[in-house]
């Protein structure tokens, strides 16, 4: 009936101290706290999201550890790139088998340490959990920006011309290559799944030149529908203009699959010029593939010749 | 080939406008965009916390959905109490079953709803998403404090006297009886531990008299013993002391049950009157049930005789 020795504490102690406590920044409190404690840069509004990943839906549970944690942090970041914002930190909740071994965990933590680092932010606060289902993720990240230069989904104005970053259907083409459906030499589409490139750069050069921004997480189309809806017009893509890494792939699956985390924007003619200087600025290419228009709220993508060419599933659905 | 209707959209945006869109405020732009803009209150600092739960480990799947949202968002509310923080808003992740019935959902934000209205804050963006496996949520709360009023586990100095807010032990016999082990004739054992009471506004009373505090959510002694560690200091703890509901339950199966969400806190003998008004202004019962002491960090249960009658098992690990 003794008292336990401190060093008995429940494993779940032990292990967040072990894995997680290095990640945090001084705002943490060590996760010895209750909550963490931020001052929010004076100022500034904050900017939040939150995304969750469930192993098997939307990543592959043979997946590396190390890119598992990133790639949610990485889905979250660019929420805030869509948003022009700047990361500050985050919160993620695990749940986990009861059975997760200590090398696996050793592995998700640190990916999370390279991105943090790359990313300029720091973990704040989280909760372990064990789950009999599979490994499950939730992941809210914050950011700030100056009142009033966030970039929104509406905003979009016939006219204005539609772009978007990178190349589209890697995400798709990434997933396929990692199940081995398809040939990946070197491995890199099923790395661009696996570890998608947040546009945080890009989305600060496009404070007060973008129109209208989101990212493409569940398909372009779909997407671009949304800048629709929330600007109450239409849009066309020409389908020759969307940048792809592979031409022989049928540019509707590219065009609908998800993953992407590319910015879609839209932008005024007139600012051709600075569009193309921020991609520059932010080494990342931008793309115009096509205008949007008069009339109701949906997207339309054309061949070169001009023909009606929109695949019926326009994307992707998270249920 | 034609384009689809906007009516069209994947269900997973039909759900989430349906369901969620009225739980939130304008800081969430409708769950329109990626991510919500919030202006923090000026001069204050911001309280973090995150927690998640799973269907059959933190609640039974057979919960009534009215209370499984709303005990997620008692949990952390608990979180922001022990900090002496003010509720600002949450963000909540959801993993359901493909089939989740439109009626569950309904339920589910009904009790969100209800507890929006009690505590004073709104949801402030989410994501829904699917899961082969159990039920799963997980929510971050962000509340404020000024700078430096912050409660925190460290500050226990020997001869503090060791508080407790409410009654121990019902999570306990609150599992038991929603499990129908033990008789619960008018279900208010089963309600204690499905809708725990976050201590919000004896947290804000503490504030400047508390100077250690933490909510108790891993059973009394285990956090009991969190603080101790936490001010380098022992703590006895009074067993005939700790406020029960049923005497005639075992006290050391009390003391370590989980899910009471009461606030544990320490204060200077000379502030009990204090500490005793603060009870009364929350109109919220607290009881001394101990002290702090020198020595090893741990935490010791004594008998009406001395005796020390501290239980192997402090506590209720997550893992």
């Amino acid at each position: 009936m003794s008292s336990p020795s401190p060093v008995e504490a429940a494993p779940e102690f032990a292990l967040i101290a072990r894995h997680f406590r290095p990640l945090a920044g001084p705002e943490a409190l060590g996760l010895l706290d209750d909550a963490a404690l931020l001052t929010p840069p004076p100022g500034q509004q904050l900017v939040l999201a939150a995304d969750a990943m469930v192993a098997g839906v939307h990543f592959l549970p043979e997946d590396p550890p190390e890119t598992i944690g990133r790639k949610l942090l990485r889905v979250n970041l660019s929420d805030l790139a869509a948003m022009g914002a700047t990361p500050l930190g985050y919160l993620m909740t695990i749940a986990l088998a009861p059975a997760t071994q200590d090398a696996w965990l050793a592995g998700f933590v640190a990916g999370l340490a390279l991105d943090q680092a790359e990313f300029g932010l720091r973990v704040l606060g989280g909760d372990t959990v064990s789950t009999p289902g599979p490994l499950s993720l939730s992941l809210t990240i914050l950011g700030h920006v100056p009142p009033g230069a966030a970039l929104r989904r509406m905003g979009a104005r016939p006219g204005d011309d539609l772009w978007v970053s990178g190349c589209i259907g890697d995400g798709y083409l990434g997933l396929r290559a990692a199940r081995g459906e398809i040939a990946d030499p070197d491995g890199a589409l099923a790395r661009r799944y696996r570890l998608p490139e947040p546009r945080i750069t890009l989305g600060l050069g496009l404070r007060g030149l973008a129109r209208a921004c989101m990212d493409v997480s569940d398909g372009l189309l779909q997407d671009a529908s949304h800048l629709c809806r929330a600007g109450d017009c239409a849009a066309e893509v020409e389908a020759a203009l969307i940048p792809v890494s592979d031409p022989a792939a049928p540019i509707a699956a590219l065009a609908s699959g998800g993953d992407d985390y590319e910015l879609l924007f839209a932008a005024a003619p007139a600012d051709r010029a600075a569009v193309a200087a921020a991609g520059l600025a932010a080494r990342t290419s931008v793309t115009r593939i096509g205008r949007f228009t008069t009339g109701a709220a949906r997207v339309t993508l054309r061949d070169v010749n001009g023909a009606d060419i929109t695949p019926r599933k326009l994307g992707w659905s998270h249920m």
